[in-house]
């Protein structure tokens, strides 16, 4: 099956995308979260699908949320790809290297892409996302991690490099949580529909090739990635892992940073594309933050 | 004023302390969270006080919960006061460091601190944590920060040295994130009520002195830090910010790490004091997890 959530920020509706048709989830859930993918929702939905008791849902003009609603917490894996440690200049690490991202990041595929204030370095990084479905604690072995997750989704972990590696002590989380940092979607797919081991993932930036890789080359797969994960902190429903990038990024050096009017595509096999057209920070409505002096100077 | 949370797990009712009498808010609002916070709550609160509009709360036998509902986010200051960046090794920063916690470690000030699976180097943090109260992006000066804050909480952030620093290929959250790694309260205490610029903050194991130190002795001031993190996330209503913590931790190797059996306390003058009994990790009920194999083995 394939989730989505449709309409404004903050207002998306659920939904069900099935056969190229959109159905309206919302006689059946409130929302695409964790409640609802603990709670057998996808089983429930699948029913009211092959009962016909669905609405369809007219998309036109509806913006693309996020597939999944805010999540507890964004879990995320670094230097999962042997290509990317090394075009990082770091070598492949012996065991997952695991940072968080805010949860607010998570917006929607196409959102656009605002450079944070200040930022000299912006970069995209295509990842396969899992959502956890079932409370995953102290999992006593890989085999355990399909049967807690709910499905899978593309995620864009947008990385501010000179916040994540010199601004930062070393602790990346400043480079990966600037707001909007996390276009998540267009889908959530059960794990039935595709296979998560072999799906090849890609990035453009304004047409052209960036990443192109796949989830074979992970160092560590989903599944040991989901069990290793548990023996560090409680995995909840509805939380997002993230499970590293591949070749292929600026940080290399092979490409310039993302600058405004660039356009960011990005694509996994059988879980959509994105697109997010970049553009630079400017001040809230009125000119000044809540709070601000008159006069507003560069902060940092 | 001071804002508490009492009952079950999950379950807990509003609060608001005054006098040495606990009010029930639940005709205010149904939870300590950032819509109230950010939404006039706290002065409405108080209106309804000096009405005597509240209800008393009997506090017989209620646990005392966190003070704030789950945040969307818990962002961490590492190494802010210079004779604990020394105990640990390493040179004080030049800039906040920033990491992240996930938002299920919040748990309340007196729940028992379970000691990880294979853990061998669990360890106590007292912290002034800072709860957000208005959103906070791209603020122009430390001037403004206190406007966005909320108030005051007490914090532990229970560490795991060997997860943080040897098993996390250098980023700190792996661990930071165990289950109920967070224990914060008993009260959000309002800016008005202290000066948070010099408030005592002590911690003990069995009854013996372990920190003690004072936020004067902080290299980046709460102020400070609100407009820095600013900078590179925006600080939701309800979020809470652990502001470091000072020397006197076993990772120093004076003392050490925590046991079954051992109990905790800290305290922060005005902000109340913790007491948390350290317990061996144990199998939930029926001694597997869900989709476990019959023969649970050690995992990592």
């Amino acid at each position: 099956m394939r989730f989505a959530r449709l309409g404004p920020r903050g207002a998306e509706r659920p939904a069900l995308v099935h056969d190229g048709t959109t159905y309206d989830l919302s006689g059946i859930t409130p929302d695409i979260d964790g409640a609802f993918l603990s709670d057998d929702g996808p089983r429930r939905a699948a029913a009211a699908l092959a009962a016909g008791l669905l609405p369809r849902l007219d998309t036109t003009g509806l913006r693309t949320g996020a597939p999944i609603a805010r999540p507890g917490a964004v879990i995320c894996v670094g230097l999962n790809y042997a290509a990317h440690a090394a075009e990082s200049g770091v070598a492949p690490p012996d065991a997952p290297v695991m940072f968080l991202k805010t949860p607010s990041t998570v917006v929607g595929p196409d959102d656009d892409v605002v450079i944070p204030r200040g930022s000299v370095a912006t970069d995209w990084e295509v990842e396969l996302g899992v959502v956890i479905g079932r409370h995953a604690s102290y999992l006593d072995s890989p085999g355990q991690a399909l049967a807690h997750v709910a499905g899978f989704v593309l995620a864009n972990d947008l990385s501010e490099r000179t916040f994540q590696l010199q601004d930062s002590g070393g602790q990346w989380s400043k480079g990966k949580c600037a707001p909007g940092f996390n276009p998540t979607g267009p889908w959530l797919v059960t794990p039935d529909e595709l296979d998560h081991r072999a799906l090849r993932l890609r990035s453009w930036v304004n047409g052209e090739p960036r990443q192109d890789s796949t989830t074979a080359d992970m160092i560590f797969g989903v599944e040991h990635l989901v069990h290793h994960l548990s023996q560090y902190l409680a995995l909840e429903p509805g939380d997002l892992v993230l499970t590293g990038t591949p070749e292929g990024v600026a940080l290399s050096g092979r490409f310039p940073y993302l600058a405004p009017g660039d356009v960011v595509e990005l694509e996994i096999d059988g879980l959509g594309r994105q697109r997010q057209e970049v553009r630079a920070w400017s001040p809230p409505e009125g000119g000044r933050t809540v709070g601000a002096a008159a006069t507003a100077g560069r902060a940092r």
